[in-house]
């Protein structure tokens, strides 16, 4: 493909999403798109076959780079501590949706439907990011770093975590003060997660952090005899 | 209004919750909703006023039932545990949506968007639900039961474990193995919130799991002397 194309098509891919994101995906033609890109109509069949090949495309590549980000960290931090591995992950996957907010939160709420698109979605991708944490989690726990308690449970709650500001950015901000659109956004919600983490998941490690967490006279006296 | 009447405003809202799930709210037309309800066309403005006038009635309907579920539990139940409160909160919340999934979804997906209508849900009712969730976690905390943490943490993890079967049935169901059309989703989603409070929001109680959850050789030995 040539550069030209290729501006043509990411023309074309960017003015889709802002459309299905204010219209959705229903609401909107292919005519609207292609006279929102300054494209002729016929380029939109040429490159993407049409609004729903348009759609595929958008989710898929969406999903690929949101696949691959989490793979990448997987892989380079295997020797790590599994609550640093997890925090790197988190971390790349939100400055990936971030660079990208509209595309994320129209995936994320495309998802929320039932269609055949949905389903391959959940089969492909979602499956292999949910093996990604499964396995970050169970090695945890085997290592005595993390709680034991139901993978499935830590899973889940963490994919919330992870979409829900790219999702309902607007509940967020107005509920809970901060947003993707912030400048500090990704440091001051990392710092949520990490306080999640460490709360919930991983074993204390610190003599002082995992003595408060007792709620025991005899625990106090041993602790004081310890703190001199 | 008459019964004859009342049927009529419920037939003429049950359509649109169908049309717009599926057809997304843009995508659908008064004509369509009209004719899916099988009334006149003018009787759907006379009841709602246009298709703004449904869409809001049917946002705020559905949040109406569901901070009074909330408010309910919370206003009868002051005197238990906070656990026990927030246990019977989730449970009567999860089975308000469960009686009408599809309004439930519908209504969780229109908040994901930036409109008028979303900014006067979210200061009239989501800061409403929030202060509920908010209150018994402070108070729990205050009372030694729960664990001390962002409260805010806390509350955002309970709403994403509320509403995302609902909002997500079909990640629920297939990545999940559960979801509200299963004839035992609530008893296994309460179990799965039980575990939740109990690792991540309770202080331990009992002498067995407070002391499982200390990884430390010393409290092994104290722990053994204790079990005889």
């Amino acid at each position: 493909m040539s550069k030209d194309q290729m501006a043509t098509k990411i023309k074309i891919a960017e003015a889709a999403v802002e459309l299905f994101t204010c219209q959705g995906y229903q609401g909107t033609s292919v005519r609207q798109i292609a006279k929102k890109a300054g494209v002729n109509l016929a380029l939109v069949s040429y490159h993407f076959g049409g609004k729903k090949g348009l759609l595929e495309e958008l989710v898929s590549s969406f999903y690929e780079g949101y696949i691959r980000k989490i793979e990448v960290v997987y892989h380079t931090s295997a020797d790590q501590p599994e609550k640093e591995r997890l925090l790197e992950v988190i971390e790349s996957v939100l400055n990936y949706q971030l660079r990208q907010p509209h595309l994320s939160r129209f995936v994320h709420r495309e998802m929320t439907l039932d269609s055949t698109l949905v389903r391959e979605v959940m089969t492909t991708y979602l499956a292999k990011e949910k093996y990604y944490y499964d396995s970050i989690f169970e090695k945890g726990m085997k290592q005595k770093e993390f709680h034991k308690q139901p993978v499935m449970l830590l899973t889940l709650q963490l994919r919330n975590l992870i979409i829900m500001p790219f999702l309902h950015p607007l509940y967020i901000s107005e509920v809970f003060y901060t947003a993707p659109h912030d400048p500090l956004f990704v440091t001051s919600y990392m710092s949520f997660i990490h306080k999640w983490l460490e709360q919930s998941v991983c074993v204390p490690q610190r003599k002082g952090s995992l003595l408060s967490a007792v709620q025991n006279p005899l625990f106090a006296t041993i602790q004081e005899k310890w703190n001199g």
